[in-house]
């Protein structure tokens, strides 16, 4: 079977691209010498994981306990959940690990090592502390005494102090290689400082884990840094195009479209990938350079100039030149399939429950299915 | 069951709230003598649907055939597949109308009216032109002379010409009562005349069909009108109270989500809704009163005075007072759980697959599936 003359909108999954995503940042870490504990949030799904994770055990890290659960099912153990722990979940949690998934969890308050203490009657529970390393989200500061203070909390307690933890969400923001470069020591530098604030406090912290798509492929240097975590490297898309993380080229999603109608006098061409295929996500919105709702390609993936998807409604997606463009717009007739590169990779996967993939091996495509939910 | 302590994050419909806005358009539509076709787009549930048709088989409009699909499993039968028609989709068109669907279709090309009349050898297909009122879509502009061209090639090739259609799109960017009527009257006489250039050439149109929740509930009057088709005024959403359709409490969904966090420095509650859960439609974004992400209330679903989720990560609300609000911050412990209003029912309802139900009765709650896909 091949991708022309499927049905739409779908999602395309280019493994070639993806395989080549995942070697370069194995490559780029390699030499640091650390653990790269892939993000699945983006990807979810089994047959991705299978590619990722170096042998089929993990590590992995996951967002939600419905991502522990799949993953742990295809015969993955070794899983970190890096959204901070609700009391409610930790039953959850102790199912997971009773049936021998080392799942770690996460939390930055005296009132969730509270509640992990409380449930480790029932077994230790291993736990990273968040740090903050640039303001954007959750997590303690690294000069924050509560550290030391939850820290201690828990190895009394009974939990498995585990280590510290950052995510620089803020490089998104970045503009420039130096940016990144310096979002990169920013996050290395807090995690670091707030694992000797445990270690000089007596409290074990064997893990210190940094980790975003951005800083992954930019840090200069790693020290004292044991574990890095990513998850949209492994697609890419528009958004870390924009901030110079990947090329066009590398971006291996896209939704696979087809024109319904036009609108000659305006210029729009009108196709049947809307926001309900897309997902409503701007994130080029504050770009330099603002993709609309994505960069419109041929069938091939080879993307027209200046061609964008320029609105979109649930069910209508409206590709226009990009204004000021120069360029001729193309014939696209009723009937024409198109494939749209998507802003945001891990919110135009969740608009989907699967992926038509088209093989490394140039053979068929492949259904590989998507999980959801929490 | 009650809802307190429910997983979260999770979608919560209140069915009082639900019939109280099904029940105002049908009341306010019957003096108008028009058939109401409700749009299931917003809904996407049997169980809704049960309530908003007034038979069981119909009229209802939906955006993809896969509702077509599971409304006609259900047991509807009069359906409107409201998107312009791709050619690749009518053989599944066929398939659903020769099982007993009366399904009809929607276009504004000589090319779709050629594919239309090339399946209507397999049987007549009963087709609507689409007729542009406002510039936003697709569609003929009213004067458009290949409205009749279309019309005759589609009677003279055996299809079933039906009639005409437009949606006020437009209209979700007004901004008073007078904006929201003069839109409704824009979209009622853009179709009109359509019509009567059908019929003047000696064309059929039995069917002139007008819809959009806020046109439908602000027509001064509906003369030439034979159907109005809305969506989501069946939940409505912070949209629409934005623009005056409703009033907060008249919003029928909203996000059930548990605090997870905080940063007290800056007066930030994490909860765990993040873009995953709300959708990442920002449509308050360009309205007077920006609501962020969504309006935050109790679990009772009174709402904070101005506190909205401020900004949302994959898996992570931040909720914050509106800037410059003189209102205090709540004291929200992990653990609470909150609710939160969505700016957009359609977008943030997809990213569920179930509803909890808050029965009319004052029951205990309940579970509806939702469909998705196309």
């Amino acid at each position: 079977m091949m991708l022309a003359g499927q049905p739409t909108p779908a999602l395309v999954l280019d493994e070639a691209r993806m395989r080549r995503n995942i070697a370069r940042l194995r490559d780029r870490l390699a030499p640091f010498g650390v653990t790269l504990r892939p993000h699945v949030k983006t990807a979810k799904s089994i047959e991705v994981v299978r590619q990722l994770l170096t042998d089929g055990h993990g590590p992995a890290t996951v967002s939600t306990l419905k991502e522990a659960e799949a993953l742990f099912a295809a015969g993955v153990t070794d899983i970190l959940y890096a959204v901070g722990i609700a009391p409610h979940r930790l039953e959850r949690v102790q199912a997971l690990r009773a049936q021998g998934c080392d799942l770690a969890v996460l939390l930055d308050s005296i009132e969730q090592a509270g509640a992990v203490v409380a449930a480790c009657a029932h077994g230790a529970i291993p736990v990273l502390l968040e740090i903050d390393s640039d303001g954007h989200r959750a997590g303690l500061k690294p000069q924050d005494e509560r550290i030391v203070a939850i820290g201690r909390l828990l190895v009394e307690g009974g939990a498995i102090l585990r280590g510290v933890l950052t995510h620089a969400g803020g490089s998104y923001g970045a503009r420039s290689p130096a940016e990144l470069e310096a979002y990169a020591e920013q996050e290395r530098a807090a995690v670091v400082e707030a694992a000797e604030r445990l270690r000089a406090a007596g409290l074990p912290c064997p893990v210190v884990s940094v980790g975003s798509s951005p800083t992954a492929h930019f840090a200069r240097h790693l020290d004292g840094v044991t574990e890095v975590r990513a998850g949209v490297y492994v697609f890419f898309d528009l958004v870390m195009a924009g901030i110079g993380v990947c090329a066009l080229d590398d971006i291996a999603l896209s939704v696979l479209t087809t024109v319904i109608g036009h609108q000659a006098e305006k210029g729009w061409v009108l196709c049947d990938a809307g926001w309900m295929a897309l997902s409503r996500d701007r994130g080029t919105q504050g770009q330099a350079l603002d993709q609309g709702y994505g960069v419109v390609c041929d069938i091939d993936g080879k993307p027209y100039p200046d061609l964008i998807v320029d609105s979109a409604n649930q069910e209508h997606g409206i590709i226009a030149l990009r204004p000021g463009s120069t360029q001729p717009l193309p014939d696209l007739p009723v009937g024409t399939q198109l494939r749209i590169l998507p802003n945001h990779a891990c919110a135009t996967g969740a608009q989907f429950d699967d992926y038509i993939v088209l093989p490394a091996d140039g053979g068929p495509i492949a259904i590989w299915p998507r999980f959801r939910g929490w």
